[in-house]
């Protein structure tokens, strides 16, 4: 993507200069792998997955119900196109794709959040979509625009999370024709980090780009993307209108939208591996090719939320070996393509915070890494499926992100991390607590939690005897306490308030 | 290793008959693995490892303190010895290495038990040497012999645990002298899983040999192996001689050793990763070395139990992404040589088994499938860095366990995985829960926990909304109270009754 040096009217340069002189909480650059991605498929089998993925397209096809605009672009495009179905001749669909960028900036207001997307780089943002919220002291409910705020905050002040994210809950409180706008007015205002859109109307995405030139500049916005947003297709194999039609907003205004099949392997795809890993495929072919329809080199993630099933309950599962399998496969054909891939995340079944959560958890998120994902959305504060953002669990799961992040610095073999004179000073028998070579390397040769208990047992007890989800909320209480709200240009800020207002007054309140 | 047809007086015959009787747990076979291994070293890095640990062999050497028969071995084979150091020139080490097998089998009572210990194996056995006990209506607590026979039943019942393991927790109501005794007796009469002898003085590896020919016979002894103990290395660089006298009765009798550097990194090694392979690879190539001087072609397995250290409490920290580091490119090190690979474990230093526990668990077992363990001592049941075993834990790693099988099977290819009859059959729009292919694969698709909660959360707020801690103290019961012993010649057993009983009439009891 092009890179543009300077900003337009409005929030820019007073946005710059604002992030300079707030109380600023540290970020983590994106994580940027000096390790090898995993891949369990052979080259044998990748070549059967796309013959078959194209096999799909060609015999199959994609449904695109309630839209003869996309039907037309497909048409004209060289499909068959016969009532909703739309059938891709073998090898369209992955030529169209090429037009789309391998990786792109995501530009945030504060410039040193921008993250890049794609080639060896992972971006962390944290759960999308649940509609209820849990913590210890409140349960489990429906979730409110407070609880987003805090989600906000808490991410903002997340040391390992580079990204604000978008419904990191479902604010049921506020009108779902409105929400959204309080939803992005709360990732512009109360963090820095670079955010997602709406994607629940077209009309929501049209709100989305509209802010962002207020926010950014409306030839800043035209010029960059300032918006990664989420595109679930309806698996298997049809896209659905809203979805497209926001889609259609994003990719004519340069913004990213990560293409994503929706799968619970049994229930929309087959249970076995090659057979999801083909569906998968197909379908994202179809969906960036209908994004490179409407705009050639807009910019697109190759995605894959990938699950599989308890067939006894009908329950998704998660972080399980299937799940493990088939991200590790479709980060192989991502790269095949050439395109930023989105998967994985903090991952779980469980109903609270506690070692089935993070046993799952820590599946997926090593997973992750090692699938070479570039953009994990979900990636802390995930809880029961997705049905619930787990406040403890959010700040579990960003402690974690940081392992990753040290894991993927990969191995040094300098002379200094060659340690032969440590070895030599302290020689058989001695211990290295006190060495040279310690004393100058201790303080960047661990990772660290800042959550995780680490003292000895009777601190521990004379301290409660507190388990992680105790201790995890009393980190939420510290973060949230602690929060301090990055300065925004008042005019900027006037210009956002103003802009949610009119458009609340303009239509009435509809809950459905 | 050279398999015998036949077995000799006494155990043998009629333990197998006993076996085929007896009520029978299932337990899955060891795991071979159809996945690739991950390797974070480049070979210019191997190489540098390689060179600085035959320097450090050389320029630094070992200590074999207090043991003259060593020094004696060690100077014939051409290493210049100066008071207790050894220094070993360039290569030899590694040359001596070169008799040591690269894969064995290690017999169980029960044949089909048996495990095969290097190659695409994984060998899963449970937690080493905790003084502590731990279960949510016992809490925290000194380990007896009572607790002891428990874990021997558990790990019979567990069926992704191919090995009963040694020392699951320390009986410390029976004397220090006399504890081998109940312990190898225990694992023998209480399971028919293979299992680990005693090194804690050369006597009670030598009394570990002898109830083995008790068990087995003393031919099938004398021709197979029917143990695999573990020797550590007193890191940095020091081979301690009680450790290296069982090592030597191990060897002499063709049983197996583990020759394991135990370290924690920054105090026993020094803090990089690079430093501490370095190391590690020096001091395993003395150690199976010396094991070859011993006996050439004596069963080893190259062993690191490595972990990072928090350095504002010198705790040892677990599941971090600095012992990935080393635990991959120990692999790789120990494929170099063509040696079995022992690494990884439930590790972690949690104090409960909570999320912290399970995130540094999942995070160790991942690594260590990945990494290409071949013996993975410490697989269930560890916790608070392995002063506990904790009955919860035990149950919910050995569930994990079942992941790493499923894992470690890798991806299916042939026409009935790619499911392209399904994906014709349910087209755009359909679903797969009906559909032929499903019913014909669901059953062998997915992995399913035996202990994770995947109900509804109604069902699960019914129920007593449990945690997973909650739900493994329900398993354990259950398990303990479904257990039924392994059948065995009556002839066997009262032949261990009575070695066992006149061994501890030999000696006053000692609790030093």
């Amino acid at each position: 993507m092009a890179e543009s040096a300077r900003r337009g009217r409005g929030g820019g340069g007073a946005a710059r200069r604002a992030a300079r002189s707030a109380v600023s909480f540290e970020t983590a650059k994106y994580i940027e792998r000096n390790i090898p991605n995993y891949e369990v498929l052979t080259e044998e089998a990748l070549e059967v997955i796309e013959y078959n993925a194209d096999t799909v397209l060609e015999e199959i096809g994609v449904n695109f119900p309630d839209n003869p605009e996309a039907l037309a672009l497909w048409r004209a495009a060289g499909a068959e196109v016969t009532g909703d179905r739309v059938r891709i001749p073998r090898g369209l669909a992955r030529e169209l794709c090429k037009t789309a960028p391998s990786q792109f900036t995501q530009h945030a207001r504060n410039p040193a959040r921008n993250v890049e997307i794609g080639g060896r780089n992972l971006v962390l943002a944290p759960v999308y979509g649940p509609p209820f919220v849990r913590d210890t002291a409140g349960g489990r409910r429906y979730a409110t625009m407070d609880d987003f705020n805090k989600f906000v905050k808490l991410g903002y002040m997340s040391k390992w999370l580079h990204h604000s994210g978008g419904t990191v809950c479902e604010p049921t409180d506020v009108p779902v024709n409105k929400r959204h706008l309080d939803m992005l007015h709360a990732h512009m205002t109360l963090s820095d980090k670079p955010f997602m859109g709406s994607v629940t109307e077209p009309s929501r995405a049209q709100d989305s780009v509209d802010m962002c030139k207020i926010l950014f500049g409306a030839d800043f916005v035209d010029q960059n993307t300032v918006m990664t947003s989420l595109v679930n297709i309806n698996s298997p194999l049809t896209f659905d209108d809203v979805m497209m039609g926001a889609l259609k907003v994003f990719a004519e205004n340069n913004q990213a939208s990560i293409i994503s099949p929706f799968i619970v392997g049994g229930a929309m795809a087959p249970v076995s591996v090659a057979g999801t890993l083909t569906q998968v495929l197909a379908e994202v072919m179809a969906g960036i090719a209908y994004s490179q329809l409407i705009r050639k080199g807009a910019p697109v993630i190759f995605g894959a939320f990938v699950t599989s099933i308890d067939m006894n309950s009908g329950a998704p599962t998660f972080g399980t070996p299937e799940a493990a399998h088939i991200t590790y496969g479709a980060g192989q054909l991502a790269r095949r393509m050439n395109l930023p891939f989105r998967s994985s995340g903090s991952f779980c079944g469980s109903k609270l915070p506690d070692a089935q959560a993070a046993y799952e958890t820590a599946n997926s998120l090593n997973m992750g890494l090692l699938s070479g994902v570039n953009f994990m959305l979900h990636a802390c504060g995930w809880l029961e499926g997705g049905l619930v953002a787990s406040f403890e669990k959010f700040v579990m799961d960003a402690d974690q992100l940081g392992a990753l992040h040290h894991l993927a610095r990969g191995v040094q073999i300098d002379e200094n991390a060659q340690a032969m004179d440590a070895i030599r000073e302290v020689g058989p028998g001695g211990h290295y607590l006190g060495c040279a070579h310690t004393q100058a390397n201790f303080k960047e040769a661990f990772w660290k939690s800042d959550l995780l208990d680490y003292k000895p047992f009777e601190t521990w007890s004379d301290e409660g005897a507190r388990d992680t989800q105790a201790l995890a909320a009393a980190r939420v209480e510290k973060l949230l306490g602690d929060y301090v709200q990055p300065e925004m240009d008042p005019d900027t800020r006037a210009a956002l308030d103003a802009f949610v207002a009119n458009r609340k007054a303009a239509e009435p309140d509809s809950f459905m």
